[in-house]
């Protein structure tokens, strides 16, 4: 076969990246194929919780990794966007939009995109005031008027941990409703800093430089409410729509193990785009190098 | 109950101090408890492949993260070694040679101790071409000769990383055969710059300012080998002795699932005291952020 690689990844977020790096250190011959590079990370605000930097942006770590990456060379391929991938002979195929690609092993780094609201002033007040992630930018708002818009667990979670942190919270649910854990639930009703408004719609993000408020549609008709922070917790769609060879859960994560292994021998998957329990960049980062380190043992076991 | 906590953290490596870092952002009320401050990434070398940090010493990484961990004010005590630890009504009890302390959950990150050869030179030349972990340092010996000392898996596994990368690999094993996969073992004793010198003891580690031999003892007598770079590889032991209330593998690691439970209710545990695939500073990371908001749910999930 003339272009055979020992590793194809695919993504370059936190994940892909770090199993590059660990790719490269074990001098591994592969690929890296991807839309852009650094994924879900290079939305992020500002970023506390990447152990050893206390404050960084997320486009200011995207460009460490990278950097970190162009270290060792790396042959990746931006806008190489894949399509689907096989598994043929004990060897894996992948192929994009440009080309096909074949290798002893593969790793799924694709990530999640956040569904969005698809209402005005979204796209215009992401990391102005409106994020994806309370994990990520909750401390940002403290002592301040937030609004957490969704009703299942995730946005029952993102409550739960600005009720802390925030002055009010209001959370904007469009079912009659809240979904979710019970327990979640009562103890974000239980709070005495959060007020439920169910059956709503979003209609509208306003501000100036910065969110300063959110217009909703109730029965009882349309109303805007001063808010300094809008977290929009409505779902992920985890990329993972090329990959139908491997398992995957209801929400479309590819299931892996505790090593990364996807049930598809020689297949790997690491970060947002997989089952993993919590999705976090130095999560993604560790899960990146678990699975590069997976597969240069499977390659090296395999005769 | 006078002074209950949320959680107790137990260790403060970079598992430990990611889980505190998370914690802190949480809210949470906890204490950190630890003998140090780093670990094992204390004692690395030169680390390359801790993401977004390109070049890094072990003891600069450990100061980054602990300045990281000092943000947040967290309360850590030092030099606080844990001594038994058990769980009474759903609360967990940690004790320590000065004091006992209560919580509701607690996270084993106690991390473990490299095997040392116990011979003359060893201490002496520790970082300076001795080293006990050829993942993080082995690309460091580019085109030199080392010895890599052990003969089970992790020593073949070092081995094997350092043919592609060194010039010689003395692989100075005490047993009479190789022990390890054999698939693994065929890879080895295959290469073309592997010399494999068995049934030999280590006497002493040799040097100037760097390592620049090993002495050992075969059944034809004592010889000295001229090598740049050492590779202890007899063996990790993790520090989980004071948690025997949790299952633990063969290897005194406890086991734990992809969200860092342990068969204990209300006890995680994360990095290298753990059974994790891979012990990895970028990993143990990862998985201490995970083991925090495991615990974080279970808190909140209790009534």
């Amino acid at each position: 076969m003339t272009n055979l690689y020992d590793l194809i990844i695919i993504g370059a977020g936190p994940a892909g990246i770090t199993a590059a790096v660990y790719a490269a250190r074990k001098r591994m011959k592969f690929i890296v194929l991807t839309g852009d590079i650094g994924g879900q990370a290079a939305w992020s605000g500002d970023i506390e919780n990447y152990t050893g930097y206390q404050f960084v942006t997320g486009p200011e770590l995207v460009s460490k990794f990278e950097e970190h990456m162009r270290r060792y060379s790396i042959d990746y391929h931006e806008n190489e966007v894949v399509t689907s991938m096989s598994k043929l002979n004990d060897l894996v195929k992948v192929n994009t939009r440009k080309g096909d690609y074949t290798a002893k092993a593969a790793i799924i780094a694709s990530g999640k995109i956040s569904k969005e609201l698809g209402v005005p002033g979204e796209k215009e007040f992401r990391n102005k005031g409106l994020t994806y992630c309370a994990t990520c930018d909750g401390p940002l708002f403290s002592g301040k008027d937030v609004a957490v818009v969704g009703g299942g667990n995730s946005a029952l979670d993102a409550a739960l941990q600005m009720i802390k942190i925030a002055k009010t919270v209001y959370l904007i649910n469009s079912t009659d409703q809240l979904g979710g854990d019970a327990v979640m639930r009562e103890k974000v009703q239980g709070a005495p800093n959060v007020k439920v408004i169910s059956g709503a719609k979003v209609k509208a993000v306003t501000g100036d430089k910065m969110v300063s408020g959110i217009s909703v549609r109730t029965k009882s008709g349309e109303e805007s409410i001063s808010v300094q922070g809008i977290f929009v917790e409505v779902g992920l769609i985890p990329n993972s729509s090329f990959a139908l060879l491997v398992e995957r859960n209801e929400r479309g994560e590819i299931k892996v193990n505790c090593k990364n292994e996807t049930n598809v021998p020689g297949i790997f998957a690491a970060g947002d785009v997989t089952d993993v329990s919590e999705k976090q960049i130095i999560i993604a980062a560790g899960e990146g190098s678990k699975a590069a380190l997976s597969a240069f043992k499977y390659i090296n076991q395999s005769r």
